[in-house]
């Protein structure tokens, strides 16, 4: 079976090496001359608008899918006329819009920090009088690791955080003294079967991702598993979704959806028997999905800017590396690590040795 | 990092999958048009003996690798004089020969079923007599899967044997009763590191590997272990090698070994924190070596001849689907699944289920 990806980047790489072994094969599109998913699969160059790129990329393909949620809603619509595509359109324009997704956790009864949607500094006031500051203003759109977001802290901020984020469409939210940040990632195939992985525990710095764990037995696993199921069935999603919480006196408070594989679910490639890049493919292509459950304790590193010395990683053991194959660079993600213990006391001494070698 | 492997086979395929993680990418040298391992690296058309091929092969590659034993013992020399290669060509040439193997394997006191050798007919009588009958006559090379075998049980079988074997050197095997058929597969770094995997039990059917288990605990483990590290020091090997042992009267007698990744080895895709195939490119592009412990109860079922539906095998809990992306054809090795479980009473209930897909 063939696979179409819309982006080239990290997560089309890993799927498509978690996709071979069923004998399935991906070609992605992607504008940029060399994407790193070019090294597991058939890259097509081009533009997300350009519908002979699109019909030359369907060409041929079983079904479609995105790796990233910013690819454009009606390069999808497009592409869906010609093969099956999954997750739908729908769930991209939700993601794709903060205004849209809060609206949603609303409409379906999940709890989200106080917001208000901002159209212009006029409204900015407003919303500001009703949320309350300090705040977060963020651009409704092609907002991504920390990009397009401005923490204000006095009334003073209001028209300087309005210019910062480019006088667009915002969300004001209420900063939330949230005590941990955690996902949750799973998958729902077409027959709406869902399966969810264990809760992970998520430190950023930067507005990056820089450390996932997987908590077993975490009491909320059941709500983030319900809020997820939810917003999952509401979208009609199929494939995997990732759904971030902020927990702030011991309650889930939704923060933001992915509807696409995500950095967070990075463990489940040697946490779980069947990862999140193997389940997204299942659903995709309509086959059953795999196993979700942990398989021993386990913590992944994100390498931020540059990879460490792949001998020095190797020498530790437990460690699983995965190097994107991209060029160092300040702030990029170029590679990510997993570090397995047969314990927790097992893992923390591994881990202690990783940190020497990963800042984060 | 870029590593050239002679074949292009599943083999060659798996090394790749394992080593892109690593960021290092393979090409492969194979004379067939569309060898398998081309979806996970770069496929070199040409021949083991062209010369051209071997330098546009080896340029740009950081070192070289083999994925099968036939390749021509003077190609892996012509390559490790433009760039480092390993395992050496000391251990292919044995490999090739079953005369050299066995005479290594007395050399080195490690237990061998009575043989002896065969250049001729008359040579053959004679072996017979010092050997016993019932007894197999193998071709000294070029037998892989049960291929250049031929059991003799009677006199009148040996001109007959002689002429299917297509009259060329062999040794003559005394037929050994025994229980059962391990494997030990292990790894050897350039500084002379070792680290194996648990031993694997196999059932063969018409010379063809079907099932492989790995048993924790065996008590056969030490001795298989020694024997192989034996054979590891005196070739200086580096990289994976397979020793295959018969069980006969609880003790092991020596079959063959294989310098390379192995089938037997495969269950440690899913089954082992680090692969074969990832130990080997470790090993080879002298990276440290990986965590070689069985993480839980597993079985490696081969797919011969076709692939069942990947729908079915992936309903199956616990089920790790590994096709090779070849076509079907009677006795082709396909693909392979390895089935898991978190207990021994677990991993029958699914392979019970496995059993109704897959006739191994």
């Amino acid at each position: 079976m063939k696979l179409a990806i819309f982006g080239g980047g990290q997560l089309g790489r890993m799927l498509a090496l978690a996709a071979l072994p069923l004998d399935v094969r991906c070609q992605f599109l992607d504008p940029v001359e060399a994407p790193c998913a070019a090294a597991a699969g058939r890259h097509i160059r081009g533009d997300y608008e350009d519908p002979a790129a699109l019909e030359a990329f369907a060409q041929g393909a079983d079904s479609a899918t995105y790796e990233f949620e910013n690819v454009p809603v009606a390069a999808v619509e497009h592409v869906a006329r010609l093969i099956p595509a999954a997750p739908g359109a729908v769930s991209l324009a939700c993601a794709q819009d903060r205004g849209h997704e809060k609206q949603l956790f609303e409409d379906l009864d999940i709890a989200v920090a106080p917001w208000a949607e901002v159209n212009d500094a006029g409204s900015l006031r407003q919303a500001a009088a009703t949320v309350g500051l300090p705040a977060v203003l963020k651009t409704r759109r092609f907002g991504y690791d920390g990009k397009g977001q401005v923490v204000i802290r006095g009334a003073d901020e209001l028209d300087a955080a309005w210019d910062a984020v480019g006088a667009q469409p915002c969300v004001l939210e209420a900063f939330v003294p949230f005590q941990r940040e955690v996902s949750m990632i799973g998958v729902r195939s077409r027959e709406g079967e869902i399966r969810c992985y264990t809760l992970t525990e998520n430190v950023h710095r930067d507005g990056i991702l820089r450390r996932s764990t997987p908590v077993e037995g975490d009491a909320l696993q059941p709500a983030a598993e319900a809020a997820l199921s939810k917003v999952m069935r509401a979208l009609d999603h199929v494939g995997v979704m990732a759904f971030e919480f902020f927990v702030a006196e011991g309650r889930l408070l939704a923060n933001e959806i992915a509807p696409r594989v995500h950095n967070s679910g990075h463990w489940t490639i040697d946490g779980a028997v069947c990862s999140q890049f193997e389940n997204h493919v299942r659903a995709v292509l309509d086959l059953p999905l795999g196993e979700t459950a942990l398989r021993q304790p386990c913590v992944m590193l994100n390498a931020i800017g540059s990879m460490p010395a792949t001998a020095e990683l190797a020498a530790i053991p437990g460690v699983r590396i995965h190097a994107y194959g991209k060029s160092a660079r300040p702030g990029r993600k170029v590679g990510h690590v997993t570090v397995l213990g047969c314990s927790t006391s097992e893992l923390r001494r591994r881990l202690a040795m990783l940190d020497a070698l990963i800042d984060a």
